[in-house]
């Protein structure tokens, strides 16, 4: 049976998360490894109903619904490559301490002008228009990964490579047969 | 490729559905059925942190979440046997919505007294006690369904009994070959 993974992508808004977890996704597929969800963090925040806020225990809270789903998926061999800010070092804790077996953390790594240049989501247009509270990485706190497994520069790689190089550590690792 | 399901069995707390639900995964495990997740309402719940209230609003916000979770099953293949008090007729029409091609109503039915009766999770006895409020069923509104696909009465049949009328409808509905 193929070893299931629990990927963790965390960075800024606009690092780069959702394009890099998709490409992942497409290329684990073409080469025959099945069974793999994406979950992105904000498309989740909206399927559970907008029901949490933007504080620290807000976003806690919602992480922790978050793992809720990763859980079930992982408990029936599901692997999971979830995008999330994840600003907070104790959120990346917890998430490892839940998924120790499988745990892979991803930094997504970019600048802040770079991010807000992308602006994928519209997100710093929002915040700089007085629109949104609480961004993190721009008014609000995002506590540098330090502890990642893999890093990845979106500013200095392309697309192709950054996925190289977690397909790379999944083979080094014994995930992808 | 076998035909997923989702069984939501629905009653009161104490009508039986936790037994069945583990009763009915046992039996279509053992009949060579593979991928099912038993998610048991109370233990979601709290699973997701005991964040959800006991109003009617609350409960609809975490009937939401517990549908994502089954959402990211459905999508993957993974059958899900749901067992959840369910008080509300708009609760279970959502549920129905959203899964609509493989949704299976179950209605664990059985009487208040007996239900208080065998108090298998205590809540009556902390509800008479004044330790809980809003108890469905009890001084709280329970919408008795009428729309479902099976009836069980668990003060009538024996959970072999009650199995087995499932495991028909499944082999007659041709999700089980």
């Amino acid at each position: 049976m193929e070893k299931v993974f629990m990927i963790y992508l965390i960075g800024m808004s606009g690092s780069g998360k959702t394009t890099i977890a998709n490409a992942l996704q497409e290329k684990l597929e073409s080469c025959g490894r099945e069974r793999i969800q994406v979950i992105d963090g904000d498309i989740i925040r909206k399927q559970f109903g907008d029901i949490f806020g933007n504080t620290y225990e807000e976003r806690m809270k919602c992480n922790r619904a978050v793992r809720v789903v990763v859980n079930y998926l992982i408990d029936n061999q599901i692997s999971v490559i979830l995008a999330q800010v994840a600003a907070y070092k104790e959120m990346r804790r917890l998430v490892r301490e839940q998924f120790a077996e499988c745990y892979i953390e991803v930094y997504v790594k970019c600048s802040l002008s770079e991010c807000a240049r992308r602006d994928v989501k519209g997100y710093y247009k929002k915040f700089y228009q007085g629109e949104i509270s609480n961004l993190n990485g721009a008014n609000d706190v995002y506590e540098v990964p330090e502890d990642y497994d893999i890093l990845i520069d979106t500013e200095k790689e392309t697309v192709e490579e950054s996925v190289q190089k977690i397909v790379s550590y999944l083979e080094e690792n014994g995930y992808v047969l």
